[in-house]
């Protein structure tokens, strides 16, 4: 076990720049924490462990994984979802880019969020409904950021990720985007292959091309948050291809 | 105008006081933040404004009110969800107790959910949905924080907002609540007149008495968020109600 005390320690600079879109794309690494999140990696540790990092109260939970016992404040700031738990050094899965000239084959997302929080948020939902694929455009935020894979509760491990263009450059001809002027969603018809484009909250989804528009019917409020506003989508398209399947 | 530059001003103190439970309990007030939020409250400003508050670099946008200039750091720690815009320091809207013991009328939701940002994220969700009363129980975060109001976009000012017991003292013969071993929410028949009732993640409903169980059909995740699975219980009951109506 490697004790650690001074923030200008090679490794614990390395770690903290996990923390930032930078620091994951230069490293190639990512912050795993939460108490369940790691006790279910572990079942099944698919990615290198490169370190396990704990602090004087913790004991270790891997058994090859190097060690670094951390100084509280230093361990503090790489816990900065505040699990108060073991930390783990992971190697990112592969995110390649997205072929948009393929067709598609069941319901593809593609999201541009720029919150990690609602990104991992709606990551979660697209695993639940059974997306084909998760398509990240330019504008996203990074996947592996700490608070995108709390609020995915391990999803981005588990779901095939894909890296798009811009928003601005997506075309293809099964787009699919939630539009204040589109057909009501209780009365569309979901194509078994699609893809589900999302737009920011504010900007939406500009000059986009869409095959076809849907609406939630809400009153009162101008929109629905965008995650859940996608989340009831996802959930209608998969719960009409559950029902045609058993017709 | 006047300038405040001491943090030590009792005002400020006030003010300040807003950000937590204890200070909206105590002082009746609460911070309305965001450009868009205030213009559209001062098209109908159904509250009182006690205060308006600029740094050197806003203008003011209201008449009547008064006006404070603070030292940018005494305003930036107001503005806690940083919007960089006036604030407004308003009267609470009046929320009542809950009266359990009333036949439901339309959809009722109670929900306990501590994370302010979620609170609002779920009323919006409510305001959307048109629910007939939106009860928070004890164990709720308090509705006018800065974040929750920030997550409703505003829904908080306009839904009709009760309190209730603890969640685990609820009681009502109408009690619907949403449970991996449910109906599945594609075949279940709403009733008109209901409570919805919400579990926090992981907890859950504990032993509460429920009339009927829903679960979203859903794969892979053990769960969904319970914001977004609440929001797609709402859209399901909006949605058969709509079409009932229709027929």
């Amino acid at each position: 076990m490697i004790e650690i005390s001074s923030s200008s320690n090679p490794h614990f600079q390395i770690w903290k720049s996990l923390l930032s879109s930078k620091g994951l794309k230069k490293e190639g690494l990512f912050i795993l924490s939460g108490e369940k999140l790691i006790h279910e990696f572990l079942q099944n540790p698919h990615l290198e462990i490169h370190a396990e990092i704990l602090n004087k109260k913790l004991r270790p939970v891997t058994n090859g994984a190097k060690k670094y016992i951390l100084a509280q404040e230093l361990f503090d700031e790489l816990d900065e979802v505040g699990t108060h738990f073991n930390l783990l050094i992971l190697s990112q899965p592969e995110v390649k880019k997205a072929d948009l000239t393929q067709k598609s084959k069941g319901l593809h997302v593609i999201a541009p969020l720029g919150d990690p929080s609602n990104l991992g948020a709606l990551i979660r939902s697209a695993e639940a409904f059974d997306v084909a694929q998760f398509i990240l455009t330019e504008e996203a935020a990074h996947p592996f950021l700490p608070k995108c894979v709390k609020a995915s509760a391990g999803s981005v491990l588990r779901i095939p990720l894909l890296k798009g263009p811009k928003l601005s450059q997506i075309q293809h001809p099964t787009l699919i985007g939630l539009d204040l002027n589109g057909e009501n969603l209780t009365e569309f018809h979901w194509p078994k292959d699609c893809y589900l484009i999302v737009g920011e909250e504010g900007p939406g989804l500009g000059q986009i091309q869409l095959y076809k528009k849907i609406k939630i019917p809400i009153s009162g409020v101008e929109s629905l948050n965008a995650v859940i506003a996608t989340s009831i989508a996802l959930y209608s398209y998969r719960s009409q291809q559950t029902l045609k399947n058993q017709i």
